[in-house]
């Protein structure tokens, strides 16, 4: 029976709400699976969300984003908070520390059910990490996580990506990477809200501070209009040195979001970019489902230089008889 | 007047195909920039692609990508062979070593009208890199290029888009990296037809080479058919210890593909990816160029939780009045 299979989403989401965290870790499962129910689980949530504060972690590899975001997720639970965290991996072969970090945080953090940690691997299409990582960030959020912690590894596209979701964005830096700086100036600044230099206590934690200072201070020159300062703090997160007025800035950051109307702004950005994602990856499944033999015909006429490119794609996006 | 800024593409067309380096980065700077008269471009290039070789390599940062590049580049053009090469680097704010080392190595090759050296960044939207870097493939092909090296940095999507645009693709690794080819076994099996183990004089070398031959003899457990054994090379590549074998290696595949019917395969594949990314590269266009006003009236109703981001994306895609 076809009956028997249907998800009782309804239900789902009111335990999910009810701080079930396996009725969440389901929801997260059906939106990153596209499940069938994948819609109507959308519908549900959406009354719900708007309330999790979102904080994206960025920053190359080996900085301690892991360790950074484990410190943080500790010292908001001491507030309080109840945290979900996103751990978004590229889908990388050379990647797959996320699901080893995870466990052991899970160990950690595994009793208390004011947290959620949850590694997502994006998909190997377009718009994998644009398409699931907000909808995964949806069910925290109509769960009644008061913070989301994104962490994504600062390589790519993924970036720019966790700048789409969070309210707030977090680059950290490490000592000894002061050329990526220099050659990356323009691109961090643009997406960091907070700078945080881990492993402060090794060599050259000053000189990367000193030149973020620079960075930052160059930046402002000639801008007029309300300005967020961003803040250049300094951690070791594995001893939670710092970490404390981390969280600081980040609450800070918050309400002065909220005072020059730009969390409404950001958010509806985020809205943005997650309505056209889904409808990119809409046309992209009737592209591979319904359009495949269009597809198939096309692209034998291509490889063969009888056809240009973006002709046989326009007869794709024009449609009939396949497109739905 | 509008008529004195039109290009004459077929004028172009002409002098890239005599070998001419000002008009093949003309052609391809057309084609990153999305020019009015892209379709234009692509149409005169179609009848004379299909014949270079394209070779992919990618690897983790560190293991020497670009000196590899470098050295089989010398090697292929002391066999007589035309090649281009295309550096692709994701939008990365972290990453910018791409224009220096391409600054050194046109040094290198400069006075050579037999090799052209781009490099590409990925723009920051959905599918840049899918998109884009076919297209400067197009021109080099048509320009004559018997051999095509696409060198993409081995982190997130990338390798993934490398091996679609990819004859022959080659992963390199280097000592003391045990742990990510572990974690990221099958990954990196699916996607490689040559291994290279670079800086083959340093402490583990051999360790890695043990590693990975047992990884791929474990791989080939069970599978029957034509298998294209995928060697495992060792090469310094600063010093061009080894290179010759690679060259060796590379022309055995594009051999065994040849008999086995794969590179028609492979390029059906290519083309395939090719015009879907356009396609939905037209869509998205779409969505931020006309149907701009829709999508921010559709984000404030998700943002408000007024409306779920998948009834919002299928209004989207449905399209009137805006949809052309």
């Amino acid at each position: 029976m076809i009956g028997s299979r249907l998800i009782d989403v309804s239900e789902l989401v009111d335990r999910a709400r009810e701080g079930q965290p396996r009725a969440v870790g389901r929801l997260i499962s059906l939106v990153e699976d596209a499940h069938p129910q994948l819609r109507e689980v959308a519908a549900a949530l959406a009354p719900f969300t708007g309330r999790a504060r979102v904080i994206g972690l960025t920053g190359p590899p080996g900085v301690g984003k892991s360790t950074s975001t484990s410190a943080l997720l500790t010292s908001l639970r001491a507030d309080g908070k109840k945290v979900g965290v996103l751990a978004v991996d590229p889908s990388s072969p050379f990647s797959g520390g996320a699901l080893l970090g995870d466990r052991i945080r899970m160990r950690e953090h595994a009793t208390d059910p004011g947290v959620f940690i949850r590694s997502m691997a994006t998909r190997g299409h377009l718009g994998g990490l644009s398409w699931a990582a907000p909808q995964a960030l949806r069910v925290l959020d109509a769960a009644g996580f008061d913070v989301v912690l994104v962490e994504t590894v600062g390589v790519g596209q993924s970036e720019v990506d966790v700048v789409k979701l969070a309210d707030t964005t977090v680059v950290l830096l490490a000592p000894g990477m002061g050329d990526g700086i220099q050659a990356a100036k323009a691109g961090v600044l643009e997406i960091a809200d907070v700078f945080v230099v881990n492993k402060a206590d090794r060599d050259g934690a000053e000189a990367t501070v000193r030149d973020l200072k620079t960075m930052v201070a160059m930046s402002r020159k000639g801008i007029t209009g309300p300005l967020w300062r961003q803040p250049i703090l300094s951690t070791v997160a594995s001893t939670m040195d710092g970490i404390a007025d981390v969280v600081g800035a980040l609450a800070a950051h918050h309400d002065w979001l909220v005072a020059h109307d730009r969390l409404v702004e950001r958010r509806h950005r985020r809205a943005r970019a997650e309505v056209e994602a889904i409808a990119l990856e809409t046309v992209r499944a009737r592209i591979d489902g319904p359009g495949d033999e269009a597809l198939n015909h096309l692209a034998a006429q291509v490889a063969a230089g009888s056809l240009d490119p973006y002709t046989a794609a326009d007869h794709l996006v024009a449609g009939p008889p396949w497109w739905g």
